[in-house]
Formats: structure tokens, C-alpha cells, sequence
């Protein structure tokens, strides 16, 4: 007998037909003696719809409002997967998330898990009931409904497994596993049988859509192993978990790209102490997440900077430019949307040499122009035109040996 | 400065444009310096929805997990209408049945309001807030969500009128007040001013469908005065409060008809001691809600027995039946569908005599054939052929002068 917490996204409960396959999925693990917890999302467009509605009464509505919005489509959700199971005779129980004991803190849209109380909820596991928590919300110390933000159901079925102790923690989703590159860009690409958090976590925020990079650094810090798979067959998929020894043996885990990436280049600003600061503390205050960032020694007094910032934030981030170089007093502000990064990633970089080199040669090979590096210990980042990007993805997953491995 | 309750039923906040309107109609209440507590249903349709997606999960669902499912209705619309209210700056927000302190019993799908804890509430009211209520929910002691039965949207803002001791609550429908008659069988039917509860209670129950019968005794017992008015008008509406004397001139206060009933007729029943008590246990057992009764006094060691059903609970009031004369070992069961109950209600009844009379009177002029009578206090009423009904309502309302008075 083993204690399972198993999240089922929105597509996954997206109609009623599906909602009872993972009743039928659910009973499975139960019929051989399993304790279950279940998480699940609202139907797949809920969401969107709520927002829609919501946009069209106040196109910028209040946090709180949207929080207690929101949630109606987790709890739907549950109550529907309850009743499913009930008709397969399975005993079951739907909870909010703050009935679950998924305490968090006051940011109404975004907000952090502080604490779980799972005591109601282990309760009704000992007393041989499945136990089906609303995803993506909880609730502050006042009572107050909140939301994790989008993807904050993996977030809810981790804490979740932490909470109650869970055995194993199943993420199902609509791929198979985490691959070592998307596999509608490389067909050679290969399903991963394991991967470690800080791996999963560069891949996940670098433009792998498995999973939130929240999620991630959140199972990594209170060490929940979990596996991600399909609801749609019964193939294993990957566990992502722990770091250990035997996996340094593999250089480069897996190659991601993100294709929704923006370059903005400020050229000419006046190369003086502070102008940094000045710079990304205006573009945080616009609500813009800058990823990498280059600057050159300037000549003749100015400096040119470099950054990436997602291309939906591309007006923001421009506007936002603008207004800081007014204050600056000088630069001038290039934007380039047509690009693309590509990362290689493992954790075995931290012990192997070689890796950047063969990495630019694999580039240098497909004529694919290099307009940004970024390293970390176990990545390598690069800027390339985004018309290179797939070709590239291709040739470097081939040149460290990924195709065959 | 007044407090005020205001209750929005589903059709008054029916989409986004709707919420847009009630938004205006709070507003112009907060501009006067009112503190406003606003009460609402879910979207018209949306309870419907979601009962159908549960009906094709599971045919009969549990009741706990209904009761989960339903209230996502109203936690939509009371986000909606708190976000109406900040676009047009208006400071508001929405609350759960359980954060506004509605406690009920553990009874799902039919819960009895057993306490209100409304500090929470009230503090809102004082630092200038509307507050929005989800309707039709509460909690209970362990805190499950609970909900109060179709139409219960009602009673939590009678309820709340109640906690928060309002100057005034109001019930928006999609009629203008209550009327001598259905308007729309009797064209001479007129608005009353105001009306008992007592009345209000009888007319309720009797097919007039403004309200349920349940709000209107729980505003009785706790004596809450409310106005019904219109949502698409400003016309003043009718005014549900305690007796007052100068109610008894009137005799009669209105005429009601119920076409949603059907007849049960048992004859050739064993006539001993018991045998009333073994039929209404037997139909009580099958949840079936019996209305009027009547018994004949037996020849030969039989009686005849007949009463009303919801029209329905015909299906299941029979197969009760058939199973309770197996049981008796005798008796014929005769079902007639095409039955109204029309009745007359007034509270000065208890003071004038006649009525009966009169009533008996305008019905033999239309022809219409009395089936069974049955009376009360502050009521007379009749069973009739349902092809006769409307005329026979039209002549009643005239003769009791409600066409001019």
C-alpha cells in the first residue's frame, strides 16, 4: 500500500467523458489498496472564460476579486470527479484548497504557500476515502480565498504530497515524460526515465511547457520526488527527483529552446555609475522580467546593453526603455523579436570540460550566427536568429550524442 | 443613512450586462450614504448547467458534492458584481455563505440556517465597503459548504437582514411586487402596497411564484420586513410585513391558482383504525409532498379517500400507492392530471363571514365543478377542473371587488 497524490490538468478533466476516464484511473490505484489524493485543474477554457467575463466588466480587475473568481472552476471540477467515482462505487470527498489546509500568504493572484495542515484531509485517507483537492487555490490566515497564479496546481499536488507524506507524487499531463528536446522540433528526441530538479527546473524555465519552474524549485527545496505523465496511456513516465552521483555520467541532459524571447538593445548610453541600476530597476518597476543580459565596455564615454525580455512584454519593456533614457539623458533603444534561445543543460557540466566548445562548433556548423552567451554552472544559454533556431536544435541535440543515447 | 439588504435573483445578473446594471442600481444607494449588503444568485442557467453535467456523471450524485458544485454559481457572480462596483469606484467586497457567517445544520442541499456570525460583515460595512453576498450557501460546524434549497437565495438575504439588523431588505425579481392575481391570467389584477406575512406565506405556497414559502416564514418567524420589486424598473414594489390591524378591512387579499397539481384518488379502502396513517407514512416515505386531504366516511366497510400531489410526483405518489393497497390488501388507486387549486387568502377572514359563500357562489356562476374544498384561518380553497380555472379566477378576483378596489 502506498500513499499517491496524483494532479490531473486541465485537459485532462476537460469534459465529462474525461473526468470519468480519470475516475476509472483513480480507481485502479485504489482497487490495489492505494490511498489517493487527488488535485485537479478547472476544465481546460474555464479559466480563460471567467477572465474573458471578468475583462469585460473591468479590463483591470482587482487581485482579491480575481482570486475569488477563479477558483469557482477548480470546485466544479472536484465535485464532478467525486461524483464520478461515487458512480464506480469508490468513496470520495471533494475539499477546497483551504479545506485541504493549503495556508498561504495575503498575495491575492500569486500567492506563496506559508504552511499546510493536512490533518482533515489524512483523516479522511485512514478512513479509506479518496480525497479530491481543488488545485491553484488556498487561503490566507484571515480566510481570505487566493491562487498560486497559473500552473499553481502542480504547486498544490506537490505541497500536497509533502503534506501528507506521499509516497510518490504523479503529475499527468498531456505528453509522455520530460524529452530531451520537444519532439515536434527533433524527432530523434528521447524520453527521459529520470532527471534531477535543478535539470528539470533550467528546462522548465527555459521553454519546456511541462511544468512551472515554481513547482519545481518548490518540490527541490522540500525534496518531493514526483513523476510526470500522460492520462492519456499507461507509459511510464519521468521521475524527476534528487540528484545522484550516477547522473553526472551524462554531460547534457536535454537541449531547450524558447522561441518567445525578445532582444532589446540600448546603444549609446552614457557609461557612467549607476546606469545599470538605473536601467532594470525601471523595467522591474514596469512589470517586466528581464532574462539575459550583456553589456560591452563602452567607448568614448557610452556603453551598449543588451537583454532578452518575453515577447509579449516587448511594447511594455520598450515604452518603459524610452522613458528611462529621457532620465538618463541619451541612448538609443533597438528592438529585435525574430530570435530564439537555445540552452543545453545538465548537471554533469559541473565536472565535464568541453561542453561550450563543442556547443559553438555544432552551431558554427549549421551557419547559425551567435548573438548572446549566457552560462550557468549546469547550462549554456545562446541568442541565435530565430530562422536558425530549429536547424540548430536539431544539430546540437545530435552533436551530444542525444539521438542515440 | 440607512442599511440596506438588496437581493438579486439569476435572471437580474444574467450576464454581464445585467451585473453592469445592478452595479448602477448599489451605486445610486451608496451615493445616498447607505451601507448596502448585496445578495445574489448564480446566472440564470448556470445552476441547470451544472446539475445536467452532474445528472450525466451520475445520475442520482451525492448530496455533499452537490451541494460543492452548485455554489461555484453564486461564487461567480459575486466576484463579477464586486468588480462592477470598482469600475464605476465603488468600494466592494464579495464573501462567501461561510465568510458572511451563515451557519447551518449538516442537512445537504436543504440546510436550516441555525445561526448567523455576522462581524465580519458588519466590520465591512463600517470601514464603507458593499459587501456581496454569495446567496443560496452557508456552512456548517465542521465546515462543509451546505446550501439552502432552490430559492434559497432569498433566505440568505432575509437572514443577513436579520444579522446585520438592515433598516430594510429588498428582494429585486422580475416582477413588480405581488398582485391580487397572476397579471398575466387576471388583466384587472393589482399591485398591493403592502401585504402580511401571513398572506404573503399563503400565496406563496398557493402557486403565486414570487417567493418560496421558506423565506417568507423565517422573515415571519424573525420578523424581517422586505419589499419584492422590480430590478428592470424604480416603480416601489410590496412591502411583506407583521399584521397590522387596518389589514383586516380587507377581506380578501388575493387570488391564487396552482396548476401544478394532480389528484389521487383511493377507493374501496379497508375502513379501519390506521389505515389513513399507513397511506401518508407510506407517501412520506416515498418523498412524496401530500397537499389537500379529504376522506368520506365509508359504506360497507370501505372509504374513499382522495388528496393533491405536486403534479411532478404523480409517477412516484402512484407506484407508492399501489405498493401501500398491496400492503392493506384492498383499494383502487385513480389519478386525475388536469386539476387546479384555486384559493383565496386574506387575513380578514378571521373577522368577516360570507366568504365561502361568495366564493361558492361566483364559481357556480362559471360552471365550474368544486372537487374539493379545504380551508383555513386566512384562506378558502378549492379543487377544480383545470380547463375551468382560468375563467373561474377571473370571476373571483371580480367578485371580491380586487378588479376596483
Amino acid at each position: 500500500m502506498a500513499r499517491i497524490v496524483k494532479k490531473f490538468g486541465g485537459t485532462s478533466v476537460g469534459d465529462v467523458d474525461c473526468i470519468k476516464h480519470v475516475a476509472e484511473l483513480i480507481k485502479a490505484d485504489v482497487d490495489k489498496g492505494h490511498e489517493i489524493v487527488v488535485v485537479v485543474s478547472a476544465r481546460s477554457g474555464v479559466t480563460n472564460e471567467l477572465i474573458a467575463r471578468a475583462k469585460s466588466i473591468d479590463p483591470d480587475p482587482v487581485d482579491r476579486e480575481m482570486d475569488m473568481l477563479l477558483v469557482a472552476g477548480e470546485q466544479e471540477t472536484i465535485a464532478l470527479a467525486a461524483m464520478a467515482l461515487h458512480a464506480l462505487g469508490v468513496k470520495a470527498v471533494s475539499m477546497t484548497g483551504a479545506m485541504a489546509g493549503i495556508m498561504t500568504d495575503t498575495s491575492h493572484t500569486r500567492a506563496r504557500i506559508v504552511s499546510m495542515d493536512c490533518q482533515r484531509l489524512v483523516d479522511c485517507l485512514e478512513s479509506k476515502q479518496v480525497v479530491i483537492v481543488a488545485g491553484f487555490q488556498g487561503v490566507d490566515l484571515e480566510g481570505q480565498i487566493t491562487t498560486l497564479g497559473r500552473g499553481g496546481s502542480d504547486l498544490s499536488a506537490i505541497a500536497l504530497a509533502k503534506g501528507v507524506q506521499a509516497d510518490l507524487c504523479q503529475i499527468y499531463t498531456d505528453v509522455d515524460g520530460v524529452y530531451t528536446a520537444d519532439p515536434r522540433l527533433v524527432p530523434k528526441a528521447r524520453k527521459l526515465s529520470e532527471i534531477s530538479y535543478e535539470e528539470m527546473l533550467e528546462l522548465a524555465s527555459l521553454g519546456t511547457k511541462v511544468m512551472q519552474a515554481r513547482s519545481v524549485e518548490f518540490s527541490n527545496k522540500f525534496n518531493v520526488p514526483f513523476e510526470v505523465r500522460s492520462s492519456f496511456n499507461d507509459i511510464p513516465g519521468t521521475i524527476v527527483k534528487e540528484e545522484v552521483s550516477s547522473m553526472e555520467d551524462v554531460v547534457v541532459r536535454g537541449v531547450a529552446l524558447d522561441k518567445n524571447q525578445a532582444k532589446v538593445t540600448i546603444t549609446n548610453l552614457p557609461d557612467k555609475p549607476g546606469t545599470a541600476a538605473t536601467v532594470f530597476n525601471g523595467l522591474s518597476q514596469a512589470n517586466v522580467v528581464v532574462d539575459m543580459i550583456v553589456q560591452n565596455i563602452g567607448r568614448n564615454g557610452v556603453a551598449n546593453m543588451t537583454f532578452t525580455v518575453p515577447r509579449d512584454d516587448t511594447g511594455r519593456a520598450s515604452k518603459a526603455v524610452e522613458s528611462i533614457l529621457e532620465t538618463l539623458g541619451g541612448g538609443e533603444v533597438t528592438l529585435v523579436g525574430d530570435i530564439a534561445k537555445l540552452s543545453v543543460v545538465g548537471i554533469g557540466m559541473r565536472t565535464h570540460s568541453g561542453v561550450a566548445e563543442k556547443l559553438f562548433a555544432a552551431l558554427g556548423d549549421t551557419k547559425a550566427n551567435i548573438q548572446i552567451i549566457s552560462t550557468s554552472e549546469i547550462k549554456i544559454s545562446v541568442v541565435i536568429d530565430e530562422n536558425d533556431s530549429d536547424r540548430a536544435l536539431q544539430a546540437v541535440h545530435k552533436a551530444f550524442g542525444l539521438d542515440t543515447n
